[in-house]
């Protein structure tokens, strides 16, 4: 009796199709299933759209994150599909023009993870100029008792650090290391000199690395963005150059990276991102002055449980008929 | 010939008298024996106030670090003494009291070093909160292909942030915080309320320690300031609290924070100063959630050479009868 009834209820949730699953989804799923009843494509022997075809043909709401394309093709197999909800501030997996055709509405979070990645960002330069990881291990392994001093780091304040990319995440990243006693400088598509006059623009960032000792990859993955930091970058950078991606992988052409960090043609990195992620370069594994972390930039329980509270603020507005809380697209 | 020449300009030197040695002398000790004749006690067999007495009868200036005490014994038995110059901004380590009395002029290094120390605490910060040490740890270790993701980290904007000591580096540690959105009070012997009106004063540090997140140590070590963070405080912090120290390792009861730490009374901590250092807590090798870096906050290449620059220039200064460039005590 009691299971019937379960089920019954659990039948008269309204259905959510869940494409990735999002990082999110990891961590709230269990509460997300209680308001929801959840499509796992992901546990299907089925491909994706075969899948979606056969199974999904009544879903009215999605959820997905930058790691799974909502293409056309996914767009027109589920038919009553009337909104698309991303855990991410990036619109570029979604194809909004297929969204608008269709009558298809799209919330994202905006700049829920900004201030996060931006912390990571600082704290990864950081780490790279001061050593903190490779000092961590030294006191560790008994190594600062039996030789002592740890060799002298490299300063912080002072140091010029052109952003690549003055979003939002850019500009947080720039208040902070002002703060710092640093002197920003940027590259982006178009100046924000109106906006943020005491940052110097520079249109190529080539001439960027050369006017900076830091760069700190802020910007999207686009077709412009693509391998944008190659060793032609780099070498402009310097020998005392550090760079910090917590953008994406492919926007720095990886193997030069490397390359360049094992000749000594820059000074160190701290890499949130890669390309063939989770796979890292086997080189970078023991090199003190390059610091690396999981992809995890947005990762802290307090913009987790915010991108929950909005993720299901949206969805409940659409199921209800209340105006959607971070609409980005209207249907 | 030509040694001895060398021998007799090396006579020529005005003689140094350095204890210690300081940390800056392992790095510039080379060119600085270039300038002067330096006696090192510390290569001696002697005990210290006999060296003093038997060699250094005629030498009229001393160089130090807050290492070594600048005690009314040691200032007696150098009667030709005119100047102390030490590579610290603290002055406890110096008896002024004896140096006025004897017409002997004190020069420090004021603030050179609160930059790095600021910045180091910063770090040390973002490092525990958002686990960058570990999260290295386990992308090197090969853990994220195996494990997946890396359990969430704790956010740093929005956080409260309590500063033990509000000088020179604790206010560059506010200002740092402030600018990644932390909400800032401080505990000092006397309210900055005239100077810094947006931060909230709290006379007793274990009510600081009830009304925020982190507690970041960066007073003087005193009579008075000795043991000041215990139990009691580390328990009024909370379990969710983090604890950075870059003071002095004594300002801690460092006994009561490894239990605190291994019992999960506390979140985390980042120390770059321990009590008995270089001796280490054995049970805080371990620990995923505290950081540890080897009294190192002021070693950068950049503050060694500015803090150089200082020395020589307030010993050139005295010797050649101008104005010392840092005096905090004229003869």
């Amino acid at each position: 009796m009691a299971a019937q009834l379960e089920s019954t209820m659990k039948n008269e949730l309204p259905e959510l199709i869940v494409l990735g699953p999002p990082a999110v989804f990891s961590v709230y799923g269990g509460k997300l299933a209680e308001k929801f009843r959840i499509l796992k494509p992901w546990e299907s022997s089925l491909p994706l759209e075969e899948f979606l075809s056969d199974n999904a043909k009544s879903v009215e709401a999605l959820l997905c994150s930058t790691t799974k394309p909502v293409s056309a093709s996914v767009l027109n197999r589920l038919p009553r599909l009337r909104l698309v909800v991303t855990t991410s501030a990036g619109l570029d997996h979604i194809d909004l023009q297929e969204c608008r055709r269709l009558g298809i509405a799209v919330a994202n979070a905006p700049a829920i993870f900004s201030i996060d990645v931006a912390d990571l960002a600082v704290g990864l330069l950081i780490d790279v100029l001061r050593r903190i990881s490779a000092c961590n291990r030294y006191v560790k392994s008994g190594s600062w008792l039996i030789k002592g001093n740890y060799p002298l780091a490299s300063k912080l304040g002072g140091k010029r650090v052109g952003i690549v990319g003055l979003g939002s995440i850019g500009q947080q990243v720039a208040k902070r290391l002002e703060a710092f006693g640093c002197i920003i400088s940027y590259h982006s598509r178009e100046t924000k000199k109106h906006l943020l006059p005491s940052y110097t623009f520079y249109d190529d960032v080539l001439q960027l690395a050369r006017a900076t000792d830091v760069l700190i990859i802020c910007c999207a993955l686009t077709d412009q963005t693509h391998h944008l930091i190659d060793r032609d970058v780099l070498l402009a950078l310097g020998k005392h150059g550090v760079i910090v991606n917590i953008a994406r992988g492919a926007i720095v052409h990886e193997k030069e990276l490397v390359q360049c960090l094992l000749e000594g043609e820059i000074a160190g990195a701290g890499l949130d991102v890669f390309e063939g992620e989770p796979h890292v370069p086997a080189e970078l594994i023991g090199l003190d002055n390059v610091v690396l972390s999981p992809h995890y930039a947005a990762f802290t329980h307090e913009s987790f449980a915010q991108s929950y509270d909005l993720i299901v603020g949206n969805l409940e507005a659409f199921f209800y008929n209340k105006p959607l809380l971070s609409p980005v697209l209207y249907c």
